[in-house]
């Protein structure tokens, strides 16, 4: 146990949240993560429907008897008013939004005593979530996977800044993976840390093992910014596909050039099938530091108990060195 | 006193090192910082020829009794082996190289006893410096002031990974600039930090009084990357003249055309009249967290003791919450 605003707030062991992860977000991931200590989050935009969300809502509980929230991308190509609906009727104690602005749907959330989280890649968006009653923010920086918005302002000044500004609590996203950055993020006066990332190297998420092995081969350097373009940069891997996608938008393509590379249906094969001829994969800067795949419950302990000894190094320093002087 | 491998290494109290500020590291800084237990260093780019600096040198030691350390940026266009014979005859006892590979001085400088620290933007290079014998390494991220190098790793990442990979010591530079971001870098495994931003807001620094207050106006977005085009890229202040320099370099300008912008007269010129309507100032996204001209000391003792203040915070809540569970 490690006991913060956001671990009570969330009834969870560890101050670790699972990020939203289209098509990966799914009972499998999100049980292991619960059950090992965290908050694992269903990804509303992997399914079609509401229903379809429910069912693995249901499967999810089978797998855990521990709490896991939903993540909503509001604004997508996706039936949101029925999510929203979904996430009512199935009882689910937390959403986190992302994306657009979840004005339209907080006070639906907050009179069925859903805790809402919004994630934001600014101080400005920060500010205005909590404006509009979110419980807590997470802010992800610029190193993140996925969408560190178009400010490219680091996570390191971000959660800092954020904490400064903000009564509701922080959560910290973009480059944390580890024990030490977890600490880091503590340092920076940040609540929990939310990693994406470190979960595509586990065993229980279901990403093609070849690609879970790609992964681990991969440098901090092996990411690239596509979807400038469109006004909605996103963080992958980068492949050959992803290369030609940047080279395309820089040169001006049309939206219809690059929607084949963007599009869920080749995003649906590259994930299922390892064949990256034209989706692309969100991934961030601290790929670098994942070498390994493990189970969530290893990963999540890994942390925990890398946190735990580096603190207690530094504590140990200050006493020997700081303290003693004031003697 | 906070004792590190870094503050045994220069023989000072606390680990904070002044960044390398062409035209602003000079005698009055360089002097303020190692006075207040920091390790200030003369930037060799400040001066026109070796006599220049030596002044300046001799200027340093008559207001501080402390050690103070040269900065210097490799390849441009000054008396580079000048700037390497002045430091060997001041008897300076450490250099920071920084722009390119230092390999062509560092045995001279071991030969003189000098500690030699290479400042780098990757994992790459920090390698490269440590096989060259240098005894530290800078990393610096994304999100510093100055020359972040062209991979956009930031920070949070690259300090972690240096650590992992190198032996000899690692200094955290790029959003550093307050003490929880200090206690960030050392749990991060960093054994100082540098911070340049944070200085140029600084009663002692040599910058225009006009430009200092307008720091203080500024956020974390108000940075720009400029100097892409010609494979140096730089994070300046985001004046009128530096989104014109961006936008030009977009568009292809020739060097001649950009020249103007970013000479060494026209960077002068700013700093020592606050006039922008020329040069660009380097300045890291941590200036959204500066918000008050200090002196040197009230800087470097705010730092310390937020640093303090946060480890005692997290040291305390850890035993509350995590050894308590194994009693």
């Amino acid at each position: 146990m490690l006991e913060t605003t956001i671990t009570k707030m969330f009834n969870i062991r560890y101050p670790i949240i699972q990020g939203g992860l289209q098509g990966l977000g799914t009972s499998s991931l999100v049980a292991a993560v619960s059950n090992a200590g965290g908050l694992g989050l269903i990804t509303a935009g992997s399914y079609s429907s509401k229903e379809e969300m429910l069912r693995d809502i249901e499967a999810t509980r089978r797998l855990t008897l521990e709490p896991f929230g939903v993540n909503i991308t509001i604004g997508v190509r996706k039936p949101m008013d029925e999510f929203v609906e979904g996430v009512i009727e199935a009882e689910i104690p937390v959403v986190f939004t992302s994306g657009n602005n979840p004005e339209k749907y907080i006070d639906l959330f907050k009179r069925h005593n859903i805790k809402v989280v919004h994630v934001v890649p600014s101080i400005r968006f920060a500010k205005k979530a909590e404006k509009l009653g979110c419980d807590a923010v997470v802010v992800v920086g610029f190193e993140c996977g996925g969408h560190p918005g178009k400010d490219e302002v680091t996570s390191l000044i971000l959660v800092q800044k954020a904490v400064q500004q903000l009564s509701i609590p922080v959560i910290a996203a973009g480059g944390f993976s580890t024990g030490k950055s977890m600490l880091a993020a503590f340092a920076l006066g940040a609540q929990a840390i939310q990693m994406g990332t470190r979960f595509l190297a586990t065993k229980e998420v279901q990403l093609h093992s070849l690609l879970k092995s790609r992964l681990l081969q991969l440098q901090e350097t092996d990411t690239i910014i596509v979807k400038k373009s469109i006004g909605k940069p996103a963080r992958v891997m980068k492949t050959d596909v992803a290369i030609k996608l940047a080279k395309l938008e820089e040169n001006g393509a049309s939206f219809e050039e690059i929607f084949p590379f963007i599009s869920g249906e080749a995003y649906q094969e590259l994930i299922s099938t390892s064949n990256d001829n034209r989706g692309v994969l969100a991934l961030g800067q601290t790929v670098g530091l994942v070498n390994e795949i493990k189970s969530v419950q290893e990963v999540i302990q890994e942390v925990i108990t890398e946190y735990e000894i580096q603190l207690q190094s530094l504590a140990n320093h200050f006493k020997n060195t700081t303290c003693s002087d004031r003697v």
